[in-house]
């Protein structure tokens, strides 16, 4: 076999063999392809994609690149989720416990973020002493314990997919369906759940901006899932706006527990009970509308935030700040932005706010810059709310006055106002 | 400027501007920008094309990345010629001396070949003492003392084309309309001469299969050509079966001298007097008609072959093969192909005989691959000629018995006969 021939093929829109691509694969990964043919056969993948054979194929080879979570220690039907990315979204930290709480095991892994925000670990390491690299066999019995544990992403799992990530970055061939599809599903399947529930976001703030393209990613997901022998379901659910109101770390580790403590009740909320009922029913707890009312009674019964407590704690983190928020890194300083007429709010643009939680400090743009976690954001309105004048539509938060004053000025044209009732978008669209 | 957001336009397919463009391909050139980011432009250039404007760019770009030839000092019209390739063809050895025995000035640069035989420069190297290095000064005086002189490309000509080429080569991004026009004109263009025509085979045989690509290719080279000044034509010539009978090198360089003396009147000389005249109604020496009729005459007056002898003379090469063509290089073994059935010729597979040709010694795949001048083929037969049984179909040449019988081996099947009498395809299709 040739690297050039197996382009061309690609090129010319005639199928790849499942040997053909494992070539191809295997060989880069070992360095032997190189990363000039690679490019140029990721370019001929953006432009004339993969039939679904063939991102099946990419996704099993690379599942099998580097190393494998064997959960077959625990106890009862393992179930994770996977969401393709959005502002403000801290649902794991919710639906983890929910789902734990209503007897299945979420034995999480998640990746550290590196744009707009943290990600899910980045979150829970600004918890006071939370450890997110747990030994696999005290991982194991934790999830067995407690119903769930979160842990970051062991170095060794996907080495393809952090191979062909970098260079995707740098080629302007991030933006495929099955190549986004191959990198989430590899990842997802070598972490070795039985169940997965895919959240496709679509909107503005989201990196499939249309229905349709969240659609397709969706069930390719799930079909590449399913042939794999997993039970997968996907949710597509909006992304025009922020999720919830907080944006950064701490901010939504807050956030996250007043949720758990059945305070919140707004989109994130109802996003995670339609997360949690899905993720239920895929494990067999009993029929959607059933789960979902498993999902809400373990949030109103205090069952949920229980869990959560006890992960903290399994992990090695202080709990006292879920009654007492201040242990949690605190902003040495605040900007509160407010409206400069009345009017409904028509528009949130969900990538500005990215931006300006990334100039408070919340994100990082290099894989090895600091987190400030007590920096970010908190939205006080959302699409289709009325504004008075003056009132705050968001502060900001940062120990940085420089960088906080600079997030300041990002953020006065991130709402757009209109003197017209808007609507609200639809928070699901469909599930396949 | 980043190269993410080159290829990212390219691949949305929205244009670059002249400076994006002179970015990305100086950058290359200079090592700045680096090869996995060029061949994923590359790809989606194939896949999505380059405005006719980003073409022309990209070629004075090319054509500006290294020396140019300096060719103020001749005397009269300088006319160049170029072909997209094929098996067989010679024409310039003929079409050189006859356009500057008609007045015309024919300063010539080739190439060396890659692939199934030699090129110009290879072919010319077959005659004794012949150096195709002529120093620049010698170069201009011979082509004012003689009407042309043939030498090899300089090694600085058009960098960005060298190294373009060698990316495409191991990327198969090398079928390109845009990016074959650029890597042809922008050398055509730093060469220098007044007027160039264009040559554009067509064909089984040819690296354009079908008539409209043919075409498209050649527009697009004609108006970048005139959109740089120069007196541009192209004429879509038919490449179904190689260009007369011989293929090698020292085998065409004899027959181009029949063709010289007046002997050869099939294909070969009938699409030499078409380019011939073209190249000088080019060059304002008449209509199609009068100039057909001045090259007509060059070669029954005799007048191309003096000058072709005195060209050899010129550039030290002995010019006594002319007269006796025991002189070039000798084949010690040869083998006869002959028909096993009677019928007319319906098909020659050219690449086939490429490949044969190749196996004979008469081409290199390496860059540094000595060639045997001695080795090639002769063909016997064209399309819609009646073969009877057991008669030659065609006879090869090598001084390697072992590499001999392997050609043989794989000539077999070149030929395909039939019982009805099948159609000769018209040497030329169309001009531009």
């Amino acid at each position: 076999m040739n690297a050039c021939d197996i382009i061309f093929k690609t090129k010319r829109k005639q199928p790849l063999s499942a040997n053909e691509m494992k070539w191809l694969i295997n060989g880069y990964v070992s360095g032997e392809v190189p990363d000039y043919q690679v490019s140029a056969w990721l370019m001929a993948v953006c432009l004339n994609g993969l039939s679904e054979e063939e991102t099946k194929n990419l996704t099993l080879i690379m599942r099998d690149s580097g190393e494998k979570i064997d959960l077959s220690g625990i106890d009862g039907i393992t179930v994770d989720k996977h969401s393709t990315g959005g502002i403000g979204d801290k649902t794991s930290l919710i639906i983890a416990p929910v789902c734990a709480a209503c007897g299945i095991k979420v034995p999480k892994m998640s990746g550290r973020g590196l744009g707009f925000t943290g990600g899910t670990i980045d979150k829970l390491e600004s918890i006071q002493g939370f450890n997110v690299d747990l030994e696999r066999e005290n991982y194991i019995d934790t999830v067995n314990r407690v119903g769930t544990a979160i842990i970051a992403q062991s170095g060794n799992l996907v080495p393809a997919d952090k191979k062909l990530y970098a260079l995707r970055d740098v080629t302007s061939t991030v933006d495929s369906i099955p190549l986004i599809c191959a990198s989430i599903m590899s990842k997802k399947l070598a972490i070795g759940s039985d169940c997965i529930l895919l959240d496709v976001k679509t909107g503005s703030g989201a990196f499939m901006k249309n229905i349709n393209d969240a659609e397709r990613l969706a069930s390719l997901m799930v079909e590449t899932g399913r042939n794999a022998g997993k039970k997968c379901r996907a949710v597509i659910t909006d992304m025009n706006q922020p999720l919830g109101k907080a944006v950064g770390n701490a901010l939504e580790v807050i956030e996250a527990v007043e949720v758990l403590k059945g305070r919140e009740k707004g989109r994130l909320y109802e996003l995670c009970m339609v997360l949690a009922a899905n993720m239920l029913e895929l494990a067999g707890k009993g029929s959607l509308q059933e789960c979902r009312a498993f999902a809400e009674n373990a949030v109103e019964c205090g069952d949920a935030l229980r869990i959560f407590k006890k992960m903290i704690s399994a992990q090695g983190g202080d709990a006292g700040f879920i009654n007492n928020y201040s242990l949690l890194p605190e902003a040495k300083h605040k900007i509160e932005i407010k409206a400069k007429e009345s009017g409904y709010i028509a528009e949130i643009d969900s990538e500005g706010i990215g931006f300006v939680s990334l100039l408070t400090g919340a994100g990082r743009t290099g894989k090895d810059d600091a987190i400030d976690y007590s920096a970010g954001l908190i939205i006080n309105f959302g699409l289709g709310d009325y504004a008075e004048k003056d009132s705050v539509l968001m502060t900001l938060y940062s120990n940085d006055k420089n960088k906080l004053e600079e997030a300041a000025r990002r953020a006065e044209n991130i709402f757009r106002l209109t003197d017209r009732p808007t609507d609200q978008p639809p928070l699901i669209y469909s599930d396949i």
